[in-house]
């Protein structure tokens, strides 16, 4: 099954074409998890993937790109999500836990592929504008989320969806960060600990099963 | 006054040390920041500290140790810290939301800085064992602080203290690192939202004025 989101293959030359992309992904990902993203050339990437150096630049404009890919692979998520969390009638909260799972499937359960893509992120070069770029979408979705989980009432609503976002985001790229560092199989663990109290933090202020009045000062500040 | 934590100098000789281990700290973390940890060599450290290059190394046995010594910085802050919280009636969660703003003060609030050190941390490199064992340090006098609070009833306490430290760090790594890419003034701002959702998630989960029964069905899980 393809990792990259892209549209539907109609015929054979565009499978053949994303089996090959797909191919390249892979093999690029792998080589950076090994030796490191600066250490890894575009005849190494090819080589790997039993390819010409040509076929590359075919579909990645440059090695940066594959990182780009990579990001735009959890976005392709995150936008089904969306469409989903729409239609489904499960709490937010615990729809946003299943999230979390999926999004941390393979390959982003491989701990040196996210220091590898951190440092990227972390260094100064055009990769990190473009993660930015890419990382303002990813916000918005996620703002999206909170957002309808507040219209339900399943979310607190005295801190802008935004604002919970931006919370939200941070915890996950730190629960990343730090389990990246160990790179043992702590993850799942660690993002239900963290889940575990970013949810309880996040709940209504003035829950329904509380009191009947509205009017109940909140207990948790 | 000297930011890294050093025994109190008893002679002109010891204070004069710790002068030049200081200088030669602060110019490293300005070049660092300024073209990066490894473009930087220690010539170039004792150049701007205007030091003979021979001196750096009785002060500091590599380039590395600058990087050490700024975790030791923080580390001596937290052990500082630990002490207060054991005198200060003041509630655990209002202690740690003051203590942050003291760990993110100069030269924490330099983005380039903090994006050098996580960089540090994500390579390969000996500097990442040595600080992992610091981490290892911090994360015991989180969790004693947060056992502190517990023991006070400031603190849910059906979480183990060392989980919820686990968060606590992590959720601080985050707001550290995606602050870091913007590098721009908001590190207060996004320290202030998490701890805001992360103590909401943190208190007692049967709060004392809540109900005069014990008994009470927790509200928020």
């Amino acid at each position: 099954m393809p990792i990259l989101p892209l549209p539907h293959p109609s015929n054979r030359r565009e499978r053949h074409s994303i089996e090959l992309r797909e191919r390249l992904f892979r093999a690029a990902l792998d080589l950076f998890a090994k030796q490191g993203f600066a250490e890894t050339t575009v005849e190494d990437i090819t080589n790997a993937a039993d390819l010409g150096k040509g076929t590359f630049f075919n579909y990645f404009p440059s090695k940066d790109h594959i990182l780009l890919a990579f990001a735009e692979m959890q976005l392709g998520k995150l936008r089904l999500a969306i469409d989903e969390a729409r239609r489904t009638s499960v709490p937010m909260p615990q729809f946003m836990r299943s999230l979390a799972a999926l999004m941390t499937q393979e390959p982003v359960r491989n701990p040196d592929i996210i220091r590898v893509l951190l440092q990227a992120f972390l260094s100064n070069s055009q990769v990190r504008e473009a993660m930015l770029d890419l990382q303002a979408r990813v916000l918005a979705f996620h703002a999206e989320m909170i957002q309808l989980g507040q219209g339900r009432g399943e979310i607190r609503d005295d801190l802008p969806a935004a604002e919970i976002a931006l919370v939200f985001r941070q915890t996950i790229f730190g629960t990343l960060l730090i389990w990246s560092l160990y790179g043992d199989s702590s993850l799942q663990a660690r993002m239900d600990s963290a889940f575990e109290i970013i949810w309880s933090g996040l709940s209504p202020r003035t829950p329904r099963n509380l009191s009947s009045s509205d009017a109940v000062t909140p207990v948790f500040r």
